[in-house]
C-alpha cells in the first residue's frame, strides 16, 4: 500500500559549478532531476509512502535514478528500457540570476512511458495521484499514460493532483492549453503560476489571482507567486501565504517542493492553514542549496525556517 | 615573556563545501578551530605575544593544530596526549543561513586538560589571561584548570578575560549559569551576547542592555549584538559601536575575533573608543571568508573595512 | 525472506584525496564504510537479498548509511541510537603504498549493538549469516550480539560465515585469538589471511597454507594471499586461484569483496571452481577505484576482468 | 580589413577560488586578462572584426593568450618574445568586497611592446583605435608605441578611443596625469571614472560630473559611476544611464566591457541612447561571473538583462 | 588554401574525474572530442593548414567546438544546425583499465552532415582528405557526404586517407565491412588495427600482419598494435615501429594522433622512416594526459619522448 | 643555538593538478618550494634545530613562506624586502614523466640576498652550514653571500655542506663549473649527481663513480643515481646504497630530502651506514606525494619504507 503514486521522466543531470556561459563551465556535478520524482522525494521525506513509476535506460544513469529514489525511501519502479537511453539535463547559469537548462530527452527511455507501465490497481490502492503536464508533452504514449492514470484514479475515488509545469521547449502554449483544458475537470488539485493558470482559465480579469483561481475549476487551486508567496483557493476560501525569507542558491525545484509539502499535509490530514504553510516552507528549503531536491525538508526540519510574518492569512 | 595566555580545546575541523543536508555535502576541507586558539591567532596577528596551551592527540590532527598555531606566531604548547585522539568538528550549512556543527570531542585529548598543564609562572608572567566558558563544560579536570588559571592570574594581578561562549551541546543553561556566577567576581573583562549575559546577571530589566551590563559586574563588559553592533560598559561609561557592513561568508569565529580585537588593543593601551572599533573590525573580518580564523586582520588590514557610520558613539 | 543476514558497525568515512601526511590532505570526500555492510552490498549486487543490521547515530551520518544501503537494495535495519553518534573513519595514504586509517568509534552508536537488536527469527529465516571478528572487539554487548547470532544460526541450520578481519587498533592478538577459538567450531566458512589464520590454528607447520587451513577446522576455509591470489579448502579439496591483474587504486575493501563473491556464489549454488573465481574477481574489482565498496561488481560485470591464467587449479 | 585595432599587455591570470588572505587560497584557476584584450573580445562578441596586437613570452602562457583570443574570433597578433616571459596576474579577494590583484609583469614580454610592433597600415585600415593608459606606464617603448598608434590613427582619420584605467601600482597620479594631458587633444572618445577624469581635467567644480566631462575635451566623454550607472557627454548632449541590477560575482573587467559595448555600437552606427545602454549592459554582464571577460555578451544576450528603469534619460 | 580537409561529428564530452561505476563519478570535466577533429588538431599542431567541416547545434556546445578548433588554428567550418543539438559523449572508467564511453548523438546536429556541406572546390584545393568510417555510420546523408568527398578528392588527385575506427555502437561488423569494401579501392592511406583490417581484407592468413596489410590494397597501409607498436606497408616495403614507453593516463585519441602524425609528415614530405616514427610519437603523447587531443605534440615536442629502441626497423 | 644554518631563495609555487601542456592545466595548488628550505624542513622533521635565512617580498607569498617554515619548526629569518616581490615557480607535467618548471624570479626578493643578511655569529654558533649552488647563480650579491657564509663557517670550524643542484635556466655549465671549482676546497660535504660531479671533477675516467668521487675532493662525497640508489665516499671508504622501492608521485625535492637525511644523521652522530640509509629513505619519501617537501619523514616514519635489499653495502 502506498499513499501517493506519481510517474514521469527523471533524467541524469549535469550541473555546472560556475556561473557564466556554459562553454566556460568546465566542472560539472552529476545528479538527477525530474518534476515528479522531486515531488516523490519531498512527500517521502515528510513521512508518507510514495511510489514513483518511470522508464529509464538500461545504463548507469538509469541505475543512478533508481538507487537514489530507493535511498530516499521512494518505492521506485524504474522500468529499464533496453532500446533507449536515460534522458539528460544540462543545467548552468548564464548569470547568477538566469538559469540555463538544456535537455537530451528526445526518444529517451523516460519519454517512452506508456499506459501499460501504470498498473491501475497500484493507483486504485493509493490515496492520491500526482501528475505534471510535462509528461503529456513527451510523446503520444506518455500522454496516453497520463490520461490512463487519471481515469484509474477517478474510477477509484483517488485524489488527482496536477502541476502545470509548462515547458516551452516541449510544446507551444496552444498545445499545452488544449491538453490542460481536456483534463482539468478530472483534477482535484492544481498547482500553477499565474501565467500557467492563464493557459487554462477563461476569465475577464486574468490579472486578479482570485478570479483566475476561481476560473480554473478544481476544488483546490494553488497559485504560486515566487518570492511573493502563494495563494490557495480551497472550497471557496482564499488563503494567502507569506514567503519565507531565505538566501536563494538554486531556484530549480521550488515548485515541486511546494506541491510535495501541500500533498504531504493533505495526506496527513493537516488543517488547511498549516498545509499551505508547509507547502511554502518546503518550497523555501528547495532553493537553499544546489540540486533540485537534495535540500527538501523532513518534518523535523520545517521549524528551522520562519516565514517573514505570521505565514498564512485569510 | 608573553602578553596573553589562553588555553582550551582546539579541534580538527571538516568543513563542508556545499550548502544542504550534510549527507549530501561530499566535499570537505580540513582545517582546525577552537574558541581560544582563534583568539590567540587574532591577538598575535595584531602584534602581541600569545601563548596557547592545550592537549592534542599524538596524531596528525594534533600536529596540524600545533603547526598551524606556530605558523601564526602563537607560542603553542600543544601537549600530546598518548591516550586520547584530537577532537573533531564537522561543520556544514543546512541552508545558507543555518550553520550545522557537530562534535566528536567526548573523551578527546583536548577535554583532558588539567590544572597541572597550566604553569602558574607562565600566567603570572603575562599581562592578561583569556578563558572561555567552553572549557569548564568539557570535563571536571578542565573545569579545575580554568579555576586554577584564574586564581593564578588574580594572585599576580593579571587581567582576567572571559568569553561566555555558551554551548548547549555541552551543558544546560542552569549548569553554565552556576559555573559562570561562581567565577564572575574574579573576572575583569567579560564578552557575551545579551542572551549569554542573562545566564549570569540578575536584573529587573533583562531586555535593557545597559542594565544587563551593569548587573554583570566586571570592570569591562562587552555585549555583542551580531549584525547590530556592540556595546561596551567600562568604568561606568557606555559606548555603542556601529557594525561594519561586509558580505558574510561564514559567521563562525566572529565572537572570538571581537574578543581578540579588544584584547589586542587593551594590550596596546589604545584609547577605549579605538579599542571597541578594533574589536568590531576584527569581528567583521572574521565573517568574510570560510574558516573560523583565516581571515583575521593584521594591523595594516584594519583600515580596509569601514564601519557603517562613524563607528563608536557615547 | 532474505538470503543473507549480516550486522556490524558502519561508519561515515572521510577519505583524503591526496597522498601524503594526513595534515596536508586538505580535501576529503565523504562516504561510508564497514566490513559487513561492504559484504552486504557485494552480495546484493550479485543478485541476492541481504539484510544488514546495525546501530547508527540519530544524525546525518546515520541517515547517510541507511540511505546508501537502501540505494544498494540492502534491507538496511539501521537502528538510530539517540544517545551516541555515528562512528567515523578517516582514511588517507602516507605514501601511495601505505594506507592510513583512523577511527572515531569509541562509544559510537555502532559499537552499542546488543543481542536484542538481532531478531533470531530474522536469522532463522535466512540461508546464511555473515559476521566479522571486528564486532566482538567493539564492546561487550556487541560481542554478545555475535554469539547470540551464531547460536540462532546454528539452531536453525543456517550457514555461519566468519571473516577474521583482525584490527590491531581494537584488541590484541591474544584477545582476538581467544575469541576466535571460542567460536570457530560453530563456523561453516572462514575467511582469513595466513597471518589471521595463525591467530586461531595450532599447527606444526604454520607457513604451509594447506596445513594451516586444515588446522582451522571449518568445512570451508578461504585463505587470501593478496596480490598472489587465494586458496580454498572445502570438503578436503584444495583449490588455488590465480589473482586478477588490475591497476590498484585503493586496496581497502578487497577482503570484504572476496567474501561477498564467495557467499553470493554459495547462495547461487555455483560449482566450487566458479565460486572461488567469483570471489577473486569481486576482490579485484574492489581495488580498482577509491571507496571501499563503490566498484563492487554486478553479475554482468564479472566478465570484464580476466584472471592472469585459467583462474582456478586443483 | 578590421573594424577595430587595439593593443597592450595581456597576462596569464591565476585567480583564487576562495575569499580570504591570498596565502590561504590554495586553489587557483588559470586564465588570462588584459584591459585591451578584454575590449577586443567584447567587441568581437558583439559582431565586429577586431585585431589585437601584443607581445607574449615564447611559452605556454603566451600560447594560452594567443589561442584564447583566436577562439574568440579576435585576429590575435601575439608576437612571441624570445627574451622575456609572459606577465602574470594573481587575483584574489581579501574579503568578498575587496579584490586583491598582484602583477609579475616587470620586464615581461608584454611590457616590451614598441612602435615597430604596430603597423601604421593596419591602423589606417581600421575604423577605430582603442588604447588604454596602462600601456604607457609599462615601459618607454610601450609609451612610444601608444603615441605612434594615435598618430597613425589621427593621420588616417580613424576614431581614437582611450580608457584611462589608472593603475597606481604602475605610476603616480602626477605621471599619469602628465601623460594623459599630453594625448587628450588627440582623443575622440575617453572612458573614465570621475576620479580618473580628475587626473586630466582642470575645472572649478570637480564634483560636478557634467562640468568634469566638459573639461575633459574629447567629442565623446563617458563617465562611469560603478553601481550608480554612467553618463555620456557627446556633442554637448548629456545622457544618464541607469545601472543594470545583477548579482555581482567579480567586478574586474566591467570597465573594459563598458568600453567594448560602446565601441561596438559606435561601429554599428547605433543611435546614442542605445549605444549607451549597450555599454551598460555589457558592463553588467562582466560582473556576473568569475573571469575578466568570459561572461561578455553576444548581441542575442543583451536582452537577457534589464536596466533598473527605462535605461537612458537625457 | 588548406593542406588537409577533414570532416565528421565532434561532440561535447563529459569526462568523469574518478575511476569506478559512472553513477559514482559525480565530478565531470567538460571538453570535446571527435575522431576527425582530433586529427585536425594534431596536424595543425605539427605545422600544417587544416580545414575541418562539421555540423554543430546552435548552442553553447556548438560554440565550444568551434572556438576550441579556432584556438588550435584549425579552419573550423562548424555549421550551426538550428534543428538539432550538438551530440554528447560521456566518458568514464569502470576500472583503471576499462574505458566506458556512451553517446547522445542520435539525430544530433553532427549526424545530419550531408554532401551539400562539403564544397568540392575546398577539397580539390587541398593536398589530402581524411575521413573516418565513423561518419558513414551516423546517417544516410552523412554516408553520402563521405562518398561525395572521396569522389571530389579522387577527381582532383588529392590523397584520400581513411581511418577505419570501427564503432560497434553504431553499426554491425557486417554493415561496416560492406561499406569499407565499397570505398577501399578509392583510398590511398588506410589506418586500422588488425581486427579492423579483418573487416575489409580477404586473406588466408588473417593473423599475419603483413598478409593482412597486403590484402587491404591501398598504397599506404598502417596497422596499429597498441602498446606493441605499429607497422607500415608502403609501396611494398614493410616497416616496423617500436612503441614509445610512456605512463598511460588515457588511451582515447591515440589512433587519431597516430593518423595525424603520419599525415603531417606526409604533407611535410618527410622520409618514410621518420614519418612512421612521428606517427608513433604523436600516438604516445595522446595517452599521456586526460582528454582526447589536449596533449598532442607540436614539432618541438616530438623529441621529448624516446622510443623504446631505435624506433623503426625494416 | 641552532644545529644547522642554511639560506637561499624560496618561492611561492603554483603546481598544476593535471598532466598535459600547462595551458590546459586550469587547476593549480598554491604551495612553496626552495632547495635550501626543503633541506631545512627535512632536517627539522628529523629532530634538529635549523635556521633558514632568505629574502621574501613584503607580500602574501612572503608571509606564506615564513609561516610555513615556522609551522615546520624552522627558525625562519624571512627578511621582507620592500622593493621586490617574492619569486614564483610554476610546476606542471608535460607528460606523467616530464616535469615542466618555470620561474618568475628575476629581480625577486629572494635573489637580492646579500652578505649583510647573514650574521657570521649565527653561522659560527651552528654545527653545520648548508648551501646550494643555486644561490650563486641568482645575483652577484647572492653569490657574495654564499662566499661570505662559507668563510664564516670555515673560520669557526663549522661543517660546510654543498648541494650542486645545477640549474641550466640560471647559468651555463661553464659558469657553474668555474664557481664550483672556486669553492670546492672549502667544502666538507658535497651532494651531486654524476653529471653534476663532472662540472667540478677533473678525472680520466668520468664514467667511474668512484674515480669521479675521489676527484671531487671533499671529505664526504655523495653521488646520487636516482632510481638506482646512491654512493658515498667518506674518509676513503665507499658505500653503496640500494634504492627504496616506492610509487613515485612527484620526483621534485628528492635530492633535497637526501641531503636533509644525511645531514640530520651527521648531526645525530649516526654511524655512516645508517646515515646513508636515512638519506635514501628521506629521498624515497620525497617522491611519494605531490609537493616538494610535504611528505618528508619524521624519525618515526623512517621505518615505514623498506629498501629493496639490505640497504647499504661496502
Amino acid at each position: 500500500m502506498t499513499d501517493l503514486v506519481t510517474f514521469g521522466e527523471t533524467m541524469a543531470l549535469f550541473a555546472a559549478r560556475r556561473t557564466g556561459p556554459l562553454r566556460f563551465a568546465r566542472d560539472f556535478d552529476l545528479g538527477l532531476g525530474g518534476a515528479e520524482s522531486n515531488v516523490a522525494i519531498g512527500v517521502s521525506r515528510l513521512g508518507h509512502d510514495v511510489t514513483w513509476v518511470g522508464r529509464v535506460g538500461d545504463d548507469e544513469f538509469g541505475e543512478l535514478i533508481a538507487s537514489t529514489l530507493r535511498a530516499e525511501r521512494v518505492d521506485a519502479r524504474a522500468i529499464p528500457d533496453p532500446d533507449a537511453p536515460t534522458g539528460l539535463m544540462i543545467k548552468g547559469r548564464r548569470t547568477a540570476d538566469l538559469i540555463d537548462v538544456r535537455y537530451y530527452r528526445k526518444d529517451s527511455a523516460g519519454s517512452r512511458l506508456s499506459p501499460a507501465d501504470l498498473d491501475p490497481a497500484l493507483i486504485a490502492g493509493a490515496r492520491a495521484l500526482h501528475v505534471s503536464a510535462i509528461t503529456p508533452a513527451l510523446s503520444p504514449s506518455a500522454r496516453a499514460a497520463v490520461r490512463h492514470a487519471i481515469d484509474a484514479a477517478r474510477a477509484a475515488g483517488v485524489l488527482v493532483s496536477l502541476d502545470v509545469n509548462y515547458r516551452k521547449a516541449l510544446w507551444t502554449r496552444e498545445e499545452a492549453g488544449a491538453w490542460l483544458r481536456s483534463v482539468i475537470a478530472d483534477v482535484d488539485v492544481v498547482f500553477a503560476t499565474e501565467d500557467e493558470a492563464r493557459l487554462i482559465a477563461d476569465t475577464d480579469d486574468p490579472d486578479d489571482p482570485v478570479a483566475l483561481a476561481k476560473a480554473l475549476g478544481p476544488r483546490h487551486v494553488l497559485l504560486k507567486f515566487g518570492a511573493r508567496g502563494a495563494m490557495e483557493l480551497s472550497d471557496d476560501q482564499v488563503r494567502h501565504a507569506e514567503p519565507y525569507k531565505v538566501t536563494e542558491v538554486d531556484p530549480v525545484g521550488a515548485g515541486d517542493a511546494f506541491a510535495a509539502g501541500w500533498l504531504a499535509d493533505w495526506l496527513a490530514g493537516a488543517d488547511p492553514d498549516r498545509r499551505l504553510r508547509t507547502a511554502c516552507a518546503a518550497g523555501a528549503f528547495a532553493v537553499t542549496s544546489q540540486g533540485d531536491w537534495e535540500s527538501l525538508p523532513r518534518r523535523a526540519d520545517l521549524d528551522l525556517l520562519r516565514p517573514t510574518s505570521e505565514g498564512v492569512s485569510r
